[in-house]
């Protein structure tokens, strides 16, 4: 294999990489500081070595709050076309990261466009592919077939892979001794469970962790520890089953940084609002503060097709107690695969609750936003909010489908607008509201 | 006036009104314990004593949280029969309160229609209503004219009133003194705002607080002590300005008690999500625990159009940490009156902020909705999750519009559903995911 070089084991060597530099500048902090952070395990740079077409960003608790968008082809939608759609879509939309979990189909030559023409991290998760990429039934897969295929993802230039690692035969017998309500509702960890009960064998991609480790370090891949036990309803989170995996997830975070290998972790999915701040506290106690990738998490279980809302609610608050990277969720969750405008909406609303979680924990440059957008408010400069809002199409629609009766209200107060009445005051004019 | 008797005064008095039972039968409490809570001013039924279409429902801390939707007529939407079209949709969706917001036209026989058709709570704001009835320009309007239109409301049979007694000639000069990034952006708050400032005499509402109190006593009508200066961008939030008007509105709220009136605090507004649970903490504290109706809070300035997102957020975060009553946000918050679709989207994202806060602060029975939402997800029942949801309408159709393969998936996964297939294992049958 030849010496090893990823970002982490430069940054321990006091080297600070072009990636640093230009993922330091997105931050807008000194690239020393994020090396360090890097060199701590504390920051992850996914990237790819082949992956040219990346504009390197970090991702960590002490950095701005990054989403990832999921896509991918699939059974039910075949059409690699409108999936690229997606995919520029979603870039332009503000995406920090894009998750290729095709689920049927000819992923190779899908995932290797998406690599070549995406500026951002892009992830995947093997164990699907192992699936679908072998002509055999699941229980058939041997383990080095599992293996291979994070080697040919590795090689494709992907710059993250969930590696599900933590679920184990002892998992298994915990999950058929105590029923939880929702089980095993990850993907690829319920591929995993299936296949250890059917052949009674041990996790490869835990039995094989080494291996699997010197396959992301050779081509720089972060390991992006997948939570099997993710809870799939607010009764079952934070139970023995999610966190006996998070302190194996942490174990397996230090054997990756060890071996030169970036880590981050995935965790929770559904869980009460009550429980979501002691979680994040758990993953840094628990992983040594590396970076936490949420899915979620989602506050109540109950509002299929309003998915978007619930994890915006459960992902502010985790990233603003310390999580550092959230997985989109979008109205279709729990019902079908996303359209364009699922999308939409799922990224808007992780772009909220990313930037709420900025806006909390002080991260540098993120209230500014807010501040000028505040300005723009209370000079009624329409054009101004519309520059400075997340969604500027949106906004500038919404008030030009209802125009109001003064030019520099809106049709919500009219005369009444508390900002004009309360500036004329100010600055000495009398005022009458009628 | 003879003797006063209102839910306050009797509940003092150790007597059980048929309001109390039926509002406790709502929440699954025992009436006993609902009455202390209302003998100490933590509760609040807002019943009006000729409002005989309510069912009558408690607002607190310990109880489900609320929430209430705004409607009303306008300049810019002066078509009644639309708006009670909205009134209809908005008691279908689940608002447990209604505040008519109307800014113009002949708003006393759409308050009384109104009244005289709804189940639900309704509240005004007289200090609008005293601008559109009267006229004569805002310097005009006597101290008479202010407090007479809190009587013709409670006349009119309204369940709560926000009252903007909080705001005084010294609020106007710390006002003048340091400007706030967006001053003042309460629209009751800015029209006391502005006549004071143009009259140069005190606020009518704060100066003859006490006559205020005797109207509502006399008609059993809940004050809702309205915060003029509550915060319109995350950079006023929780300074100086907020934080006097709420040690004021802790006094007048006890003036309130004093005198057998119902009082609940209204609360903000714009703020980080770092600040909501010291503002839940504080309300608490000066406001001795009275119920705390909160606008937003809105977790980031910069989201124009998707404001029952950000709300959304900020509300659920306010409930599990005490907040009784959400008020609505919607998609067309900052931008223009909303629709009836906006209005959908607003109470959705409210239902959901309501109800996570309820999970997670551990009100009886809220939790149990999710438990039942997932052991329908964990058997794949269909139709159970659809009665189960939220909004039922929309999760049957998201699902009616993409047929998956297998009639028990979703295309979301399709034959590697997670859920199915790990029921299959632990029934002990073999599965392949092809």
């Amino acid at each position: 294999m030849g010496k090893i070089t990823t970002q982490l084991t430069e940054a321990r060597a006091g080297r600070i990489t072009d990636a640093m530099r230009e993922a330091a500048a997105h931050e807008g902090i000194d690239p020393g500081r994020l090396a360090a952070m890097v060199a701590d395990g504390k920051a992850a740079i996914p990237a790819n070595r082949k992956h040219a077409a990346l504009k390197p960003r970090a991702v960590g608790r002490e950095l701005k709050t990054k989403i990832n968008v999921n896509l991918g082809i699939s059974r039910d939608c075949a059409d690699v076309e409108a999936e690229f759609a997606k995919v520029r879509g979603a870039i332009g939309l503000g995406a920090d990261a894009i998750m290729d979990l095709s689920s049927s189909g000819d992923t190779g030559p899908f995932r290797r466009r998406l690599v070549e023409t995406s500026p951002v991290m892009i992830g995947t998760v093997p164990a699907y592919d192992a699936v679908i990429r072998l002509d055999k039934a699941l229980k058939d897969i041997t383990s080095d077939e599992w293996i291979e295929t994070v080697r040919a993802h590795a090689e494709d230039g992907v710059d993250f892979q969930t590696i599900h690692a933590g679920i184990t035969l002892e998992t298994v017998a915990r999950l058929r001794g105590k029923r939880r309500k929702t089980g095993i509702v990850s993907r690829g960890g319920s591929l995993l469970f299936a296949w250890m009960s059917m052949t009674g064998r041990e996790n490869p991609f835990f039995e094989r962790f080494d291996e699997v480790l010197d396959i992301c370090a050779a081509h720089d891949v972060t390991v992006s520890l997948g939570d099997a036990c993710r809870p799939g309803s607010i009764a079952d989170s934070t139970d023995g089953a999610q966190v006996s995996e998070l302190v194996a997830l942490g174990d397996l975070a230090r054997r990756a940084r060890e071996r030169g290998v970036q880590a981050i972790i995935e965790g929770p999915g559904h869980m009460s609002l009550s429980d979501v701040q002691a979680n994040m506290v758990l993953e840094r106690r628990l992983c040594d503060d590396a970076p936490f990738y949420v899915l979620g998490p989602i506050v109540t279980d109950i509002a299929p097709g309003w998915d978007h809302v619930t994890s915006a609610i459960g992902g502010a608050l985790a990233a603003a107690s310390g999580a550092a990277f959230l997985c989109y969720v979008t109205p279709a969750e729990h019902l079908r695969l996303p359209t364009f405008d699922d999308m939409r909406e799922g990224i808007m609303a992780a772009r909220i609750a990313a930037h709420s979680g900025d806006i909390a924990k002080g991260i540098p440059g993120a209230r500014e936003l807010d501040d000028r957008m505040s300005e723009a408010r209370r000079n009624l400069d329409w054009e101004g909010m519309f520059s400075l809002a997340i969604d500027p199409e949106k906004a500038r629609r919404y008030r030009a489908e209802s125009k109001p009766e003064r030019e520099d209200t809106c049709t919500m107060c009219g005369a009444m607008c508390a900002v004009r009445n309360v500036n004329e005051i100010l600055e000495g004019r009398e005022v009458d509201v009628k």
